[in-house]
């Protein structure tokens, strides 16, 4: 009898990880060392249910179907947000885990994920070693957020980059008609780290200027030194386009929103209303006509413009993980280091789970303006590669073929 | 010496104006009657402040350049929203605009907009016929929110009603991850017609059946039978996504928006928040997780995803402009006519401006379900055709590669 690999996914969606889930399908059904493919529904709570689906069956002989998840936002496993608690305090789901991993003689666990996702990562790896159970335990990144350590970037990330840089300058097309000042406030997702705000920079071109301003979370946001950029800025510009990220901070660590803030699970903010704090702001201070445009999900879910180089290294990354698997690692998570910024050039390795785990990488001080409203080119020679290339997506009766969600919901 | 015309453009932006824009310069240019071809900045303001620029320098010998204007959101003539004063009261504006007329040898004058926009060429069509003026007066339909009388659909339309059934798809997407009763709401553009928020019923495919309730600005909205809809429909399904028009009113005609309203110059009154006001009564009297998103302006300016049908329709529809122009027309808007759903057909024609212009044709009461909750199959065989095909849009590092507004900016 062969070995069995698992495979699942967690946190927040993105457009590329299921490129990633069928990079890992596509390696683990081409690799003599893996027998069955199972995954998980809803992260480790599928484990810890017992909810696993094969996926041979599903697209072994397909790769059309499989080219289809490849291009599908979102995630086909289904995410959870569940943290395993400290081993010394309670090993039960340790215990109900490796249980599972015994019922369905799980070699391989692959967990695709961000930041908290690694953690279970470093936590099981760490306990199969300990109690010496043959099962490799490996992470493979996602996030918008690009926050991970120990690599150039994360999946994900790119494609989101994308659409913000699209959006916003569909939006400078948007705001350049009328023949009045205007400021346009554009709230981006980003609790402590400001990348995806940063790519709103991106959609400069020979012709377009927007943002004119980029507030991020990595610096303190002054409603005074704001009101004074807006105000110069509108002496250059008849319109004013503003990027700003929903994690931003006054001096006193409280975020700006006009909603006050919850907490999740996991104790991070749910932001939101950044956007309407600053509108509110303009309105009362300068008094022009303004406009607030939050991206919301559509920013982690619009696959119909997703980056194809990001797209690809996902897929990539899926199957890096395998093969990491299959010669010997566990208690790692596969990363891209960047070999050349022009021609790009990436290269696919691994770093200890317990360097990336619980981390989060925010942008280096010297990518950002020294007023603190901008990023620098240096960023944007980073980020712009990873937004380059369109995918091949087919359509159907006018909207994208994606591949379904429907087997999420037949258990009840 | 030739005869010469004049285009602009007016009212609110979509991703398809600037191909009717394309379709009278392409027409213009070939038609033996036509010798120059100017183009007003913002609108009729643009005439009455004699702001022409010259087309046919920036377009005639490049055809590729005529294809980007074609695929390029909002309006490369900017915009206006500025109606003439009935002439009886003040005929200034209508003296004015002849004399630019005159300055430049004007005997086209072609103006694209909606419902607003038609009012000024029936007020100055008839005032030229009254006149004995040789200037021929046209409209060219152009409105996302397909509100127009005497066409079949309205170009703009369908590139909007595009990006709504992608978005929504996405949506349900990005939403089905989570193990948990979860009601996302996503507010639509629309004041008092539903038409695009309708459009949000073609994201429903073999797998997706959101959204799973739609409220639209024909109906009456009553807060009770909402909240009944979504906790029947909790019981049906998981995760509830309600897709609502922005211009929502209940028994008292008041709008269903958190903040109030205000009104634009034309009466209109300027809406947002009815989302987030849906948000707040399922959070008080439901109590599940609930989000709510709003898909703002780039519903109509995201042409990245824009209809190649809409934006083909809209070239043709401002080739016709033309056609009608010097064939003799005057006091007219070019229209579609359908002539066949499947295989979609349609024809283009002219209707007298005065059956067009300051009407607002709204979804027929036979195609909103009796509960009033949702729309029925009939609408959806009118409105697939208007999203199908996808347009071959050039990227340039990474972003769409659209024409220039800078143009815009040049005069201060």
């Amino acid at each position: 009898m062969g070995k069995n690999c698992l495979v699942a996914q967690s946190g927040g969606p993105t457009t590329a990880i299921n490129a990633s889930l069928a990079g890992i399908i596509n390696a683990a059904v081409q690799s003599t060392g893996i027998d069955k493919i199972y995954g998980a529904l809803n992260g480790i709570q599928g484990v810890l249910n017992d909810a696993l689906i094969p996926l041979n069956e599903l697209f072994e002989m397909d790769q059309e179907k499989l080219l289809k998840l490849k291009f599908t936002p979102s995630m086909f496993l289904g995410s959870c947000r569940y943290k395993l608690a400290e081993l010394e305090s309670d090993s039960s789901d340790y215990d109900r885990i490796c249980e599972i991993f015994k019922k369905y003689d799980i070699s391989y666990f692959f967990y695709i994920g961000g930041n908290d996702s690694m953690d279970t990562v470093m936590k099981l790896s760490s306990y199969t070693k300990e109690k010496g159970m043959d099962v490799k335990v490996i992470g493979c990144p996602k996030t918008v957020d690009n926050d991970l350590k120990c690599t150039d970037h994360t999946p994900g990330y790119g494609s989101a980059a994308k659409y913000i840089a699209a959006s916003m300058l569909e939006i400078a097309h948007d705001t350049s008609i009328y023949d009045m000042q205007t400021v346009v406030i554009v709230e981006i997702m980003g609790r402590n780290a400001g990348w995806l705000t940063a790519a709103a920079a991106l959609a400069r071109n020979e012709y377009n200027q927007a943002p004119h301003l980029i507030y991020l979370p990595e610096r303190i946001f002054e409603t005074e030194k704001f009101v004074s950029d807006v105000k110069k800025k509108l002496k250059e510009h008849k319109h004013v386009i503003i990027a700003v990220s929903e994690g931003i901070k006054d001096e006193d660590d409280e975020y700006i929103s006009a909603q006050g803030t919850k907490t999740d699970k996991f104790g991070h903010a749910i932001l939101s209303g950044t956007g309407k704090a600053l509108e509110d702001i303009v309105k009362l201070r300068i008094g022009c006509k303004v406009r607030s445009i939050e991206l919301n999900v559509l920013q982690r879910s619009a696959a119909h413009i997703s980056s194809a180089t990001d797209v690809e290294e996902a897929f990539l990354l899926g199957e890096k993980t395998v093969e990491l698997g299959v010669t010997g690692s566990t208690g790692v998570m596969t990363v891209c280091r960047r070999t050349c910024d022009d021609p790009y050039q990436v290269v696919f390795e691994s770093a200890c789970i317990e360097d990336v785990a619980n981390f989060e990488k925010k942008i280096p001080e010297s990518w950002i303006t020294e007023e603190g409203n901008d990023v620098t080119d240096s960023i944007l020679c980073y980020m712009r590669p990873l937004i380059l290339g369109e995918i091949a997506l087919n359509y159907k009766n006018g909207i994208p073929d994606y591949q379904s969600f429907e087997h999420l919901y037949k258990r009840g």
